[in-house]
């Protein structure tokens, strides 16, 4: 069997030593996994944002992955904690929206964590990253069923990302997200394009957003000349807007909460 | 037996290839390690930031880790290198107080690295972490026994904290580090505040800095009304003010070496 | 034998998921690989830089480390992709010239990634980090032969470092990196000042920049009093200009590009 990986994401940032100690728990509980980061550069409490990073990196990785997500800012207080069984994958956090992709499965098995003995001891009240997420996700990892965990917990808390509008023959979706590149990501995904506009072919479609019309869907980014303002279904399955060897947010000032019209000529 | 665990902490950040190369290093030496940042954040040259980190990162890591550390302002001059066996671990940097938090146990075992056999040749005068820290870490996490690298040292350089001062009935600390979250962490220690309050309930303490009283201990984070300042004993078993929801040092201009005072009523 | 390192080479930051998910390629097609990130700082799209930091980096791993290096502005376009074998490692990536180090040996032996049976199916034409070159990388550490990989290539796009210029017994050279520690980092090698002086000893030289001259070079950076602005060959092998406890690059205003100038007394 191949060796498990358990994912880590979370707000804690690089300049403490939060992210350090949460992988020595992993490791000690579980020698045998690789533990991959996948960004600890969420906002302090940015449920949503950590959502959505969660909803756009799981699907790349392989079946029986555990992810270990991490933003708390209840911590100590009444919020649940749980683990999820879904999408053949296994995920571990607080109850408060972080896992929407993973209880948004309709087959998701989620389970309240009640079962103290899988907890770090004496277990703090202030890094249950450290103190219940990082050994419960461990002990995932190696193979322990989820219902050791705890009770099946029926009602997780949600956090969809709002859909896309459809409006007088128009797709009306917003940005949601600014990669690193200056790549303006929408709401809206692949299928919202193919339900919306069934039949019409990509370069029909035009996309329109703070007063410019987009005309037809590229491919890829580098296929107009350099500084061209591209649309574009990106590599997470979702309408981005683009510009050719440069980034568009800044160019077109265009930033998270924009509007963007998506329509057939 | 478990797989080895080595630490690593620097000042090198992530911009250049500084990291990559040690950790490559500890691999070649060692392929059966995980190896585990625990930051590289650290100020050019901050050796007593660099020590504080360690002191925090440490104590949540197995016994028979190996805690690599490399803030060395003083790379090829004659400061000295050397590894330590304290606490059920072990620790390789340069002398210069970052292994404070190792050698201020009264049963270490200080060792000078003066065994270059071990060194990577030819040995460059100006990045010991990758030609004498990291292979040394590697030897160490491979059950090299610590005699093997040197002789003896007694009077390792030493770095400690400040402790708070007691005057007039109150413990007189300061702000000693800044989290990622804002929350201002001091160097008043749990037992600081039980040898200095003893039978003192923790809702009959009073923290006041910057003219501001808070009144009693809180037990996390989340326990008063969003934008509450709070004091409470964090993760490291330090008092630290934090606000609910939000970035108390911002908020109330509280940074490193601000005084906080802590009183009974 | 030893478990396969691969490095990883990016401009993706830490901010998104990018680098996450090709870890999890990795490790999903190699589980026992070691992966170490150099960086993934490189500003977006700059090829030259990515190039610059592999070339300081690979000669500091072993034999058989594979190298996956992606700078990739030109992806989804017809630029090609490749995987070179060269001075004893393996290296994948985009053919833009980020592998100059690996193509100017003149034993590499290029090939062609077209094999798609690789890659990760479907194939984006956004993201061949995830889909191509980490699979790619992955396979050459299973030690899959480079030659399963497509047909040999022998004309890949080069793009090496500026030599410096020998002009009236001077030898002029440019700064092309500043690190972490505000050192600045020049196109003079180490084989180019032995062999522009050749006798010459070390005390002998002068380094003219800005307006000021260095008399000597160093052996290290805290062998002058603090504050002394200092020339020497650093870690990489690279002349450099430093400054003993400081930011040489910040105090003299030294930036990437700003002429150098060696002779002898």
């Amino acid at each position: 069997m191949a060796a498990p990986i358990i994912t880590f994401l979370s707000d804690f940032g690089h300049d403490d030593w939060f992210v350090g100690v949460v992988h020595g728990v992993l490791h000690a509980v579980c020698p045998e996994a690789a533990v991959v980061d996948i960004t600890h550069a969420i906002p302090p409490g940015d449920v949503a944002r950590g959502g959505f990073v969660l909803a756009a990196a799981a699907p790349d990785f392989p079946p029986g992955t555990v992810h270990l997500c991490v933003v708390d800012p209840g911590v100590g207080t009444d919020r649940r904690a749980v683990a999820v069984k879904a999408r053949d994958q296994l995920f571990v956090g607080p109850d408060n929206g972080i896992l929407e992709w993973a209880v948004s499965d309709p087959h998701a098995e989620i389970r309240s964590l009640t079962e103290s003995r899988y907890f770090r001891s004496p277990m703090s009240r202030t890094f249950h990253g450290r103190d219940v997420f990082a050994p419960v996700a461990g002990h995932l990892a190696r193979g322990e069923p989820i219902g050791c965990f705890g009770p099946v917990l029926s009602d997780p808390v949600r956090q969809p990302l709002p859909a896309p509008e459809r409006r007088e023959g128009e797709l009306i979706g917003r940005v949601v997200f600014v990669d690193r590149f200056g790549n303006a990501l929408t709401n809206v995904a692949e299928h919202d394009l193919s339900d919306g506009f069934p039949m019409v072919p990509e370069d029909r479609l035009e996309v329109v957003m703070l007063g410019r019309t987009i005309h037809g869907l590229s491919r890829s980014y580098g296929e107009a000349p350099m500084g061209t303002i591209l649309a574009l279904v990106g590599s997470s399955g979702r309408l981005e807007i683009a510009q050719v060897g440069g980034d568009a947010s800044e160019r077109l000032g265009l930033g998270e909460g924009d509007q963007i019209r998506v329509r057939a000529r």
